[in-house]
């Protein structure tokens, strides 16, 4: 269950206003489902949990659990949305500490890609390499070079076998690629770009993989699809965070923060930011997407949010009820004064920072949202992914942008391919 | 060698308004040199590259040794100061799947303690506490538990040997528990706050057990505390990346971002915002400090940066000498289209992405700042740090606050102890 929560947040939102920017909120909305607004061929992604391909999926958990069977480590070869979605739900659910899944091709550093190789060395592996088209640089160059060690590893033929990739259904140099050695193939719809791509094979094989229920996840998203879709303005907890940040953001203020209290969520953080930044940070507009780790980052950046430029606003996910108890122990001494917290569970003090925080925050006139999550389990972040989703959508036809292009990461590109002598540049 | 190079920023800065904002940045150096401005018993950081206590140092090293030898982990208990700096060098200059170091007591969530006693179950460790007190809640929480944990393991008295407090060199609860207990201690300067500390043994005893060269980084941050101070302002790196900052922010950019292209400088970053987000970030003022690792984010928050809000600059740091070789490959069919490649080494086409993202950003009207330094080794970072701390105060000091107080973490922590009861709240 997810609850947006902006109860905190009364002295900067009323509900008059919630109730001006209603009418805003529900034609975005209708713009989004109906399909008839900028961008309408890339919403595939709001029936997906519905309407996905159930043989392909069948396939994806065979295709886990082999990897699961054969392979210490599963790298996971992606960029951008081919790579943040599969991230975030893995270091969610996963171990601090496991290494199962690793990524590379998401980035150009040698000192990075050389780790990695020092890594696999003597752990058995398979790559899932993904890619639309086959021919961004970042995964390209990691995918030859991968690729190479797999086949000298383990012969040709083997390593086909160890080599799955999720690229676009019929054409591109990954897809032509794979028929040609005989890769195991899962798709890249054409409806849904790379930063709502999550729910698709993109992200599904590598969290399946990692030992993620996906079959919850997939429950999740669908209930949520369906409050998303079926309820009412108030009720409804994407577009009630679809308003909430637009009204904020029309009072100056520039900066989402998007805070969390337990480390595990810090990719779920920079998924969003993905998301949030790639489909409102365009035509010169859009919040500029941040993120923190409370209360790690208390000690960093809480006293710019408690008293610097006031151009910032929050949204705290919180989870409601933690899995693990730890309990603070006594000591017959008690030089570090901590008695007073002996048998109590340090969830408990976790949340008493949370909400000490969002008061004092908010008194320093640092609006604060909630998002609640019942639990850090897979049925509740599918929920989460989806409401961000569908939030965002919704979000980007308010602010009066295409939320689903991303003209300006061209621009690099074009100088890039012309330092480096591309063909054709 | 550290370098601050403008050339790219030439649309947004003129020599005119660097020419005018010298003397004020001139007279906050004096200010921080001569120790004349508010918070200035808290400089002690400044001369801290030749002034150290070479006793203490030679403990470091032999603490560092003992706990190599007799250790598979070090668990390094602190927050903030006492754990960012540690950090950002041990990864940027250690390997990026090392565990040898690991961090704890820089949260509060049960989840990730949890994972941290699971994996030290069967690993030798030693415990590094960090708090001037020993009162901070998180990492008192921390050393508690662990503490517990390492006289289960090794009895009280081999425990007792494996534990070494960094704290107040004559009080505080640390400070009695270590003399109590037999603990070696090691010493937060009375006159360095948290975020100027990486470099006394709060950062030093870690980094020297992840295996960096201490000398080499002290090394570093002599020679450049030698060139902040005798340097004039056009050859003066710290000063001109002060005045840099403060004419963008006077131009209404209110965020800054910290540009990395290798991801092991993620936690430089992370240093690096609490550095300037807590000295700056004050009375209503200050800009916001962000960071991105490149090119990852550029398939994320590149969009924003290139086209959204015009609120931001980016200061990009540049490795300009890469150890690392990885040369791309050649393959016949070229279906991926990279031969074009062939041969080249992947920091050729890593700079390449860098130059084309300056020039794109750039002609988006985000000025980009860059910060060259030789190398990524021990002593290229030592000059960094303490380049980023000498720019930091002079940069507060123009800015009209007091760099080196954080009253608004105060806040929080009052809500959070009345929440929990803590007597006296």
């Amino acid at each position: 269950m997810i609850k947006v929560d902006y109860s905190y947040a009364g002295e900067f939102i009323s509900d008059a206003e919630l109730e001006a920017i209603r009418p805003e909120v529900e034609a975005a909305r209708d713009t989004l489902v109906k399909g008839t607004g900028e961008g309408n061929d890339f919403t595939g992604w709001v029936d997906l949990p519905e309407k996905y391909d159930r043989a392909e999926y069948a396939r994806i958990k065979a295709a886990a659990e082999k990897i699961r069977s054969d392979s210490e480590v599963l790298l996971v070869i992606g960029i951008g949305g081919s790579y943040l979605g599969a991230r975030a739900a893995i270091e969610a659910l996963g171990g601090t500490f496991d290494r199962h899944v690793i990524f590379c091709g998401n980035n150009i550093s040698a000192k990075y890609t050389q780790d990695v190789i020092d890594y696999i060395k003597g752990r058995d592996f398979s790559i899932n390499v993904i890619s639309k088209s086959g021919t961004t640089t970042e995964p390209a160059i990691a995918f030859r070079l991968f690729k190479k060690l797999l086949e000298d590893r383990y012969g040709a033929a083997e390593a086909a076998k160890r080599i799955y990739a999720t690229t676009d259904k019929v054409r591109g140099a990954l897809k032509t690629m794979a028929d040609g050695s005989g890769y195991e193939t899962f798709v890249v719809p054409d409806d849904v770009g790379g930063r709502y791509s999550v729910l698709t094979a993109v992200g599904l094989l590598p969290i399946a993989v990692a030992g993620v229920d996906i079959d919850a996840l997939m429950a999740g998203a669908q209930a949520m699809r369906r409050e998303c879709l079926e309820k009412e303005y108030m009720d409804n907890e994407a577009l009630k965070y679809a308003a909430l940040r637009n009204i904020l953001h029309r009072k100056d203020k520039s900066v989402e923060i998007l805070v969390n209290y337990e480390p595990c969520l810090h990719f779920v953080s920079e998924w969003w930011k993905q998301l949030y930044g790639e489909s409102e940070g365009k035509d010169k507009k859009g919040i500029y997407p941040s993120s923190v780790d409370f209360t790690t980052d208390l000690h960093s950046l809480g006293q710019f949010v408690q008293d610097g430029s006031r151009i910032m606003f929050e949204t705290v996910l919180n989870v409601v009820n933690n899995g693990t108890s730890i309990v603070v122990g006594s000591d017959e001494k008690n030089l570090d004064g901590l008695n007073y917290l002996a048998g109590k569970e340090m969830d408990f003090v976790n949340k008493a920072a949370m909400q000490g925080t969002i008061q004092a925050h908010t008194d320093g006139k640092t609006p604060n949202l909630k998002v609640d999550m019942d639990r850090l389990d897979a049925y509740n972040l599918g929920e989460l992914f989806y409401m961000f989703e569908f939030a965002c959508g919704v979000s980007g036809y308010v602010l009066g942008v295409n939320p689903f292009n991303q003209p300006g990461v061209e621009m690099y590109k074009r100088n890039m391919f012309k330092i480096l002598g591309k063909p054709g540049y």
